[in-house]
């Protein structure tokens, strides 16, 4: 709780008003001229629109980022990703540890003492996070200048290397090549240093913690063991698809080596969770392969991470719990820890609404946009998926929506990223209350 | 338990083997020479499907029933109907009135006379069921006859009226006027009593019995208010919705005056739930009308019912949960009563499963099939859903799927009808366990 002015504001409160403001500064110093290249002109919505796609690290945009902002656009840009990027995370752990502190009050008599050493330890917990992040992000800098500066020059190249550094391990999916990174798919080698960036933003800090202090496996949180091997399935069933829907990208065969279309494959089964770089035009894919970027893209990374969606670990767990329902058992068991029925309801909660807010936003914009496309309803979903898990993979129809249309887009952008409990929780100012009484329980059909 | 050759079968395995044995029992009765017209022919795909499609009340068709079956095999079809109705509505409603016995028999006392008493009810319970359902199928014909009689002449407006309140009843959907009920969107009367029976057999027994024995809302059970609340809010709301994407119908404004037009729109939000009957060809319909009318075929009725889909209680439980978790409560009220937590998680288990189910259904179908629209995944995740939620709705697609999709499309009938917790308890043999233990509780990040 922080109190400004007499009212005390909840952590919910704080991170939905922080990221409106750090958005409404971004859209002011956006539309300052020094932004803008000589010639162009920025409207307040694309001004708007750029700034909440930057800080909600989504990368859909109205303008090409290298041809319209000047270097100044483009660091205001950077900075507003890495805002959007590492402030959510560092806030989202921050209550992680503060309600499992508050669990381990509850059980546990502690003195006064160690409380305020855990206290002390919030403040090292959010400069460890941002000196670890800042950390990748410059060795995947240095890393990719071997690759750029050759390439581009001294200037240019480190610039480059910096801005898809941060751009990557962000997942924020903005590019300065004009076509994402489709002049990379015969570049092995800035794609892999590229996966790893976004594999390390999209499982957030929880999970490099456990890496970096247990090492093994066996010895990790639950927390983590769930995000890893939930991450695991996901992108080793995601290489499987893809190679089958898009038959190891065949229809590029004159411009890759099977070798490289590999490698984009795989690349494939990285970038829609969530960080939206891509080597090839995604509106070129099959129908079945463009319904399962829709799918990877809802589920996105890790919670506590840079990465969006309704996260990998919701979906795990509600994967384990509805085995083990059907096994007949009560408890929902991974690696001889037992889910809270706190954390199960919550991950019910969380799907149920986000599935809710998307098709809300989708029959939304059905019915307000007049598409250049036959039937809009997939290229809709994949578009507001695409917003709200922040992945910004686009087939080209969000500079084609009209006012309300993009303010749909923007509005999914920055659910998707705030969170839905957070953005709830700031409406509803909920509570939780010490129950009085029960009502008695009865059962009903389900199924 | 039912003993059989030593060899006891559970309810699932007994309701799943059942299904299968009335399908394949069906199939040959349909593939007899005197059920198909002359000079025509019926594929062994062709009966095996229809069979599949009557017995699941779906309604999804190869061949058109009027053109294409004799009266033998239009009845046998009805009788296939019935059975699947009827049939599976008995099963889900004693398969609860135990469950409920148990949990009544754990939390007291009862004497051997009282159960001996509990036992003799499940009996009258069935015959119950079946009593009821005739006479108001009965009664729905004979509503029907005064319209269809003048109609058509006596034998065949009899059969017709027959036919229709059967199929109308079970939420069947199969028709025999060739293009569903398009030549009743200017009868209203034939409409509202259509719309009755497809409504009293979507709320199935439970809610009957509270109703003709109760009759005032707050002594009834928690089931009954649960799914008449749920049932009530979609159909108002779908009211809405297809007002506003369809405009009250206005394209057919040359064919049907204003009133007619919004009866037919009060019936569209009642017939994807899950009857199928339609006045109006649905692939005329907006996007966003197509969107919608996909998402109530997955929800459809009420369990223990003659309808299909995840069921209104499921959702509505779901909803509930969702909207107890965002107001910081841990319990999920309703009307002075608490939900079970086995309940929940049921719910939980059966939405999730089913997405699974549908979404690789879809990814399957897309990559399966040529077909012959420009964006197949629409038309591919309706027909999908249509066959999972029994309502058989149908944008013109199932009869152009080659063997592998008509099989894809068969499982989901199956899986629909006889129900994801079925066919996973018959497969799994789950039986729940008496636990000696349970592992420690550990949190997780959610969101
Ligand atoms: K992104
Ligand atoms: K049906």
């Amino acid at each position: 709780m922080i109190e400004i002015n007499k009212h005390r504001y909840s952590f919910p409160e704080i991170l939905t008003i922080g990221f409106i403001v750090v958005i409404i500064v971004g859209t002011f110093l956006l539309k300052l001229p020094i932004a803008t290249r000589a010639g162009l002109e920025t409207t307040w919505m694309t001004a708007i629109f750029t700034s909440t796609s930057a800080t909600c690290v989504t990368g859909l945009l109205l303008v090409d980022t290298a041809a319209h902002w000047t270097w100044f656009g483009q660091l205001v840009i950077t900075m507003l990703m890495e805002v959007g990027g590492l402030g959510f995370m560092t806030f989202a752990v921050m209550g992680f540890l503060l309600i499992r502190r508050r669990m381990r009050l509850s059980t546990q008599l502690l003195t006064q003492e160690a409380l305020n050493l855990d206290h002390l330890s919030q403040i090292r917990v959010v400069y460890l996070i941002i000196k670890l992040s800042l950390l990748i992000q410059g060795i995947g800098a240095i890393f990719l200048t071997f690759d750029l500066v050759p390439k581009y020059g001294f200037k240019r190249g480190l610039w480059l290397s910096i801005f898809q550094a941060i751009s990557a391990f962000c997942n924020a999916g903005f590019d300065l090549f004009g076509n994402s990174l489709s002049d990379f798919k015969n570049d092995p080698y800035f794609l892999i240093v590229t996966a790893i960036l976004i594999i390390a933003g999209s499982f957030g800090f929880l999970v490099w913690q456990d890496i970096v202090e247990y090492r093994r496996f066996h010895r990790m949180s639950l927390h983590t063991k769930l995000a890893l091997r939930t991450g695991g399935v996901l992108v080793f069933l995601s290489i499987l698809v893809y190679l089958i829907t898009e038959k190891n990208l065949s229809q590029f065969a004159n411009e890759m080596s099977p070798i490289n279309r590999f490698i984009n494959t795989i690349f494939m089964a990285i970038t829609p969770r969530t960080a939206g770089l891509t080597t090839i035009p995604y509106d070129h894919l099959s129908s079945a392969g463009i319904s399962y970027t829709t799918i990877l893209m809802f589920i996105g990374g890790a919670p506590g991470s840079t990465a969006g969606g309704v996260k990998t670990t919701t979906i795990g767990l509600i994967a384990l719990q509805s085995i083990a329902t059907l096994r007949g058992k009560s408890d929902t068991v991974m690696a001889h820890r037992r889910f809270t029925q706190e954390n199960i309801f919550r991950a019910l909660t969380l799907l149920f609404i986000s599935v809710v807010l998307i098709l809300s936003a989708v029959l939304l914009l059905v019915a307000t946009q007049a598409l250049p496309v036959k039937d809009p309803l997939s290229y809709v979903l994949f578009e507001a998926v695409a917003a709200f898990g922040t992945t910004g993979i686009s087939l080209g129809i969000t500079p084609t929506l009209n006012a309300i249309g993009k303010i749909i887009i923007m509005l999914l952008m920055f659910v998707g990223r705030v969170g839905i409990y957070t953005v709830m929780f700031s409406i509803f100012n909920a509570k939780p209350e010490k129950q009085t009484y029960r009502y008695p329980e009865e059962s009903v059909l389900i199924g």
